[in-house]
């Protein structure tokens, strides 16, 4: 089960497929990152076609790696209100192209996502992307932190949905 | 030329395409109704699928009506985050199908539309619905509400571009 995971923002959109490998006799269930990555858009460019670049990347992802879900981080409004009206538009991208291709979608909040990953929702960067370094198996923390934050959100949903396991 | 204008919203986005019609001889410039409406999605269904409803109704629309210019009125933060975070979305999701089917895409704030439209920044709804109908020479006040707030983001486009008139 492939999951996408995605930390939007329109600057930068981290994504991260992430897979889930079932485990048979003594191997325990464990989880791979097949793509880790981030897509950028130029600041300079005109609003609607950076999130038209979002939009055709992510359908371009998903068109790749057909993941069976699209995980996207929750959108809260935040201090900074133009950020915030980009990040909701690319993780509305985002669940739009996921739902189109048929895909199930799932929202998780930060703190969700950290509780997860880290085992309690106060984790900072540093302490989330070591994690996600060791549940991923990776020689090291994932770079850039963008990516590392997106498969954060992909294994958030595997560990909400023990169905998902053997 | 036409003009989609658009008043985001998930619950009901609404759309106005307009034409401009160049004068000639003693004839005016003259604006018209080519189509008003909202697309409508339902309250109860998942957030996703309400977005990817709304992303392919307004990439139906750009192919049906075929305009030059996409005009969408921008979002502020409201007192109801969750409510903007939609409007939000589906702003974007207007401005990207615009983009990657080739159009020019403007963004006007409410105060610009009701300055273009009505004279002044202050005027309410029903002034506005009135001064809708006036301009594209309707029997009456459009309705419902949202195409005629569309309509109005078109006319403003339209109002903004001299060099669309002859």
């Amino acid at each position: 089960m492939f999951v996408l995971g995605v930390d939007p923002g329109l600057s930068r959109c981290g994504y991260g497929v992430v897979e889930q490998i079932p485990g048979s006799g003594t191997r325990r269930t464990r989880t791979e990152a097949v793509a880790l990555g981030v897509i950028r858009t130029d600041p300079e460019a005109p609003h609607a076609a950076r999130l038209a670049t979002q939009m055709h990347e992510m359908q371009a992802l998903i068109a790749e790696f057909r993941p069976s879900v699209v995980a996207v981080e929750r959108v809260f409004f935040q201090v900074n209100a133009r950020t915030a009206i980009g990040v909701a538009q690319v993780a509305g991208l985002a669940m739009a192209a996921a739902d189109a291709a048929g895909l199930e979608v799932a929202e998780y909040t930060p703190t969700q996502v950290k509780q997860a990953v880290a085992g309690w929702g106060g984790a900072d960067k540093d302490q989330m992307q070591r994690m996600v370094g060791e549940l991923l198996a990776l020689p090291g923390p994932p770079e850039p932190a963008d990516a590392a934050d997106a498969a954060a959100v992909a294994l958030c949903h595997l560990s909400q949905a023990p169905w998902a396991s053997p």
